[in-house]
């Protein structure tokens, strides 16, 4: 599970940053990725990354804004351009789908795989074997979703030694004790699963705000996230201007991950007015709230244990 | 007048080649830019120049395929961003502003200044004091437009020892004389321009191809160019392929070029198959017809005298 920026500016593209898009890659859990957002350009950010389009299978449109969707057609006819055939399911609000399929059938573009759409609202969107995602309306003017991914927790490790203790040697047998309830022995002993593994592994969880202002209300959406992405669109001396447009500043994105019990806290959706060297008085802003902050920039990269 | 390349790949981005955009900038005649075709990330591209987004005030797109018009949506919007106020024209085939309707109003970006869209057909599209724009359908499979830029004759230069000879000495009446028919000096006598100035300085002309299949009925099109624009799709051991997709080799341009009798010919939209290595022999195919030809490359300027 690693989280890679591949946008993290805001509104307008500058030299430094693009526009948003976030990969969550699961090669390891479901050999898929999942792509956070589609700003223009995001296909050509993809081509600086081991990223290969044919594995993202799902992508999460957190709002319909410019920034967020303009890189979705040309992305989506790359991937098929690419030999992609896997369906693509994209979840967004109401207006994408028509976006998507104006702009697919005006370029006369031919897709090789189905893309199915789901139109997000508050409450589950997805679920299967090992993932759970929920959506919440945040407050941008126009309809914003966060996305709450939520890991399912695992089985936990097979223990050698109490498998020993019953006098099963190391084999295929393992494997069979694992995934099954109970397994009746050749000898006709029956071994119940839950008496050989060690407890269950807690599920993992990262909460990705899309863009909105700060409300006390969105706190029980990212409670104990392993990871929270927040936009911090401006500083904390720009409150006003952040409320006037519906963005949130450094420390209110700080303040969401502190009332939340968050783990980590990256900030993305970076104003092209703060150059590289006013980020470290953003992130010290955050620091100062809630210390395990980073602020992402374009290819930034973080494993989620 | 000077050609920028911002975008000479085709079908998808690569990392050595964009998709298809080219500026012809005009500040010295029209204190203006137009752009030929927008893929996606012809505004990055322009980070990378000197051009300023609101000094471009025409956009003439070919066809419809993604890569040449993904790149509006977005540039439109950052445009508005910038505070461009000035009105931006887009000439193009139908189904244009549809899709760029679509895609503002589905973001909710408002624009802070007019579109008005010209939907082309054969004939000529546009016309100023100094310019004349005329169109022609090609053969892409899908409605694809050329563009012949004819920049109108212009006046000849005062001749300097013709005005001495009527013995009027340098200053505001020289700019005068220029730019009237005839003027009556305080003495009484009348000066006619046309005894005073050199021959008419003959316009420039540009025709720009936009994606096509080699016909010979094109020719007339381009006659006399300056400046040939045309795709090269493929070199000359994939004819087949190129007529089968609706393109054109480096030697079908290069033919065009030389039976329409230009003066030069900058291939572009290159596929990604070539790289860099296999460039000098798509050049060397088609300066085997035609020597006076370059392959365009990302950011390559070519200046008209």
């Amino acid at each position: 599970m690693e989280l890679i920026f591949l946008g993290t500016g805001a509104g307008v593209p500058s030299k430094s940053r693009n526009v948003s898009s976030i990969a969550l890659s699961l090669l390891q859990e479901l050999n898929s990725i999942w792509l956070f957002d589609c700003g223009e350009a995001t296909q050509h950010q993809i081509l600086h990354t081991s990223i290969k389009p044919g594995k993202i299978d799902k992508i999460f449109i957190t709002h319909l804004h410019g920034d967020h969707i303009f890189g979705l057609p040309g992305f989506l006819s790359s991937r098929s351009f690419q030999g992609g055939e896997s369906k693509l399911t994209l979840f967004g609000p109401k207006g994408l789908q028509e976006f998507v399929e104006t702009s697919i059938s005006i370029s006369a573009s031919h897709l090789t795989y189905p893309i199915e759409f789901i139109e997000v609202c508050d409450g589950k969107v997805y679920e299967d074997e090992k993932f759970l995602i929920y959506a919440k309306k945040l407050d941008h003017g126009i309809p914003s979703y966060g996305y709450r991914v939520v890991e399912k927790d695992k089985q936990g490790s097979l223990l050698a030694e109490k498998l020993q203790a019953y006098g099963i040697e190391p084999g295929p047998i393992y494997q069979q004790i694992k995934e099954n309830e109970k397994v009746v022995l050749d000898d006709g002993r029956t071994i119940y699963r839950k008496d050989v593994v060690g407890p269950m592994k807690k599920g993992r969880i990262i909460t990705i705000f899309g863009d909105t202002r700060y409300k006390e209300e969105f706190i029980p959406f990212a409670m104990e996230s392993d990871v929270i992405i927040h936009e911090a669109t401006f500083a904390d001396d720009k409150a006003a201007l952040a409320a006037k447009y519906f963005h949130s500043t450094t420390v209110q994105a700080a303040s969401i991950a502190k009332k939340a019990n968050a783990k980590n806290l990256i900030l993305t959706h970076i104003s092209s007015r703060y150059q590289n060297e006013e980020e470290a008085m953003l992130l010290e802003e955050a620091k100062g709230i809630f210390p395990n902050t980073v602020i992402a920039h374009d290819f930034y990269r973080q494993t989620i244990e």
